[in-house]
């Protein structure tokens, strides 16, 4: 918070000060925040959106500052963290309070439901696209972040919530053919459009997965792309059972007449749900506990040993041909 | 990290993985990295510069990278905190290696030197003007971060360096009065462009400030405003003798011709030295600390009861009036 002279001062009182609920923020009137650890481990994840390439130009406000901070919690959550605070840095190209009030109050109402305080931040001018960078913090025990090297031959693959509606939501909302074959499905598509722009991070699991999972990591960009990078980091390979890749019903009646197809879901971006590795004898207790938190968790293929790309099998078990394996916003 | 696909996995490996020393980086190739904590209290600040706001585009790509970590490590030195790490939100136009080259090794070599490990980070890509976010974690055992609400009545006010170089060379790099006067010194524009380009954050004494100094900040936006905002977070008032107000030969020689006067240099921004409140019976103990570190550390005023602004007197005790107090990029 070093560049805040009273321009920037006066913003942050007015809308980010009530944000600031933790007594380690200092009120934010300070140059820095102080994250008591108490001897556990502090999880650190960092990530931004840009305008015009993570989120749409035409996105709500409210719906941007939720989606720069749920992809961050989304993280925290695939690591077993429990949230403790964030920074943000706000690259503004105006102080427009008929955006930054629905930033502002959205982003305070995530942070209170997600326990996740604002610790401190930057505010900048840009005459170029707005950009939200988040670093968000987590605790866990010491030694016990869940990480990427850790899948072994045997373990399950699990996966919460449904994959592809954000890559369908997007479609939606940039005209593509889901947008034309929903046309009279309104329903259907405020539910995928929904998913591209908020993202559900799944918090509520995320002491289940530090208890059962042998490695995770939140699927961001393509499920197929982001299960090869977690092989990869273990020394492992995989066998997905496609036909078991859940799908919400949206999604599935776009595959079912055509207007989609499996492949693109299994490549899309932005599903922010958690993409694990169970042994066997785990996944039952990894179910439940989603069961109890109200996120469904699917066992979607198993690891396998080899070194070979993971082999996504259709019902009839033939390998699909995947052109691309993930979203790049690069 | 979550927004890491095989372009921006490449670019990371490239450049930024020679960085993430700290075995809790895990080579950033997780999503997230851990802080071990070890019952210390981790000090949290971020700043973000942007192209043309905070640096010029002109500037060359590795002073870039060292202002970019060094305005944040001058926050953990002013917090009295011993650096343990960043996260580095990247927003690039393009990847071009010949900027990202020598980004990447002098922000690497800053790193080393300061001891201060990459952690982890985000690349997006922006149409817009190149930023750098960096968020920076420092360790003080529990509780002893210094704050800025700490200064009473009697206390020492002091400050390291010396003050108002870097806005006299930011006014030669745009051809400013200074960059005419100086047309045949070209030590001094050197030494008066350097000092905006590289900041030199004080880290030597921070612990010397946490154990002598009630309350500490880092001028930033300027000596006039910053120590405005000290006192009034501490509910004091303070009087400064501007002729102790530290300065540089270049800075001296400039405000002797007349080419500049000592209130722009109160209220030009970018010193990024420590400001600081110290009982008197302890302020010995910090300059010799700054003496032995190499750096000079001087007294330049009191803090005094009250809720006035601080004033700043001339060698004849007559109070300056100073139209602005601070630097605003915003």
């Amino acid at each position: 918070m070093a560049n805040n002279p009273s321009a920037e001062d006066s913003l942050i009182a007015r809308y980010f000060k009530p944000l600031a609920t933790d007594p380690g923020a200092f009120g934010l009137v300070d140059d820095a925040a102080v994250l008591a650890a108490s001897g556990d481990d502090i999880v650190v994840t960092t990530d931004a959106i840009v305008e015009g390439v993570h989120y749409l130009a035409t996105d709500p406000p409210d719906t941007v500052a939720r989606k720069a901070l749920r992809v961050n919690l989304s993280d925290l959550a695939a690591k077993g963290a429990a949230p403790a605070g964030f920074v943000l840095t706000l690259a503004l190209r105006s102080k427009d309070d008929s955006w930054l009030r629905p930033f502002a109050d959205s982003l305070g109402e995530d942070a209170r439901t997600f326990a996740c305080p604002l610790l401190g931040g930057d505010t900048v001018s840009t005459p170029g696209p707005q950009m939200i960078s988040i670093t968000a913090f987590g605790r866990v025990p010491k030694g016990r972040m869940v990480g990427r090297t850790g899948a072994r031959p045997g373990d399950r693959i699990l996966v919460t919530g449904t994959i592809g509606d954000a890559a369908l939501g997007l479609d939606v909302l940039t005209g593509g053919t889901a947008a034309r074959a929903l046309t009279s499905d309104p329903v259907a598509r405020d539910a995928l459009v929904s998913r591209y722009r908020i993202p559900q991070p799944r918090n509520a699991v995320a002491q289940a997965v530090r208890d059962h999972a042998s490695a995770a990591m939140d699927v961001s960009d393509g499920l197929a792309g982001d299960l090869t990078k977690l092989c990869a980091a273990s020394s492992v390979s995989a066998t997905v059972d496609v036909t078991r890749v859940p799908l919400s019903a949206a999604a599935a009646g776009l595959i079912g007449r055509n207007v989609s197809c499996v492949e693109t879901l299994l490549a899309g971006g932005d599903d922010y749900e958690v993409l694990c590795t169970v042994p066997p004898a785990q996944c039952d207790a990894l179910i439940a506990a989603g069961q109890a938190a109200g996120v469904a968790v699917t066992i979607i293929g198993t690891i396998v040993a080899g070194h070979e790309r993971p082999r996504f099998l259709d019902g009839q078990g033939q390998e699909l041909v995947l052109k691309r394996l993930s979203y790049s916003h690069f």
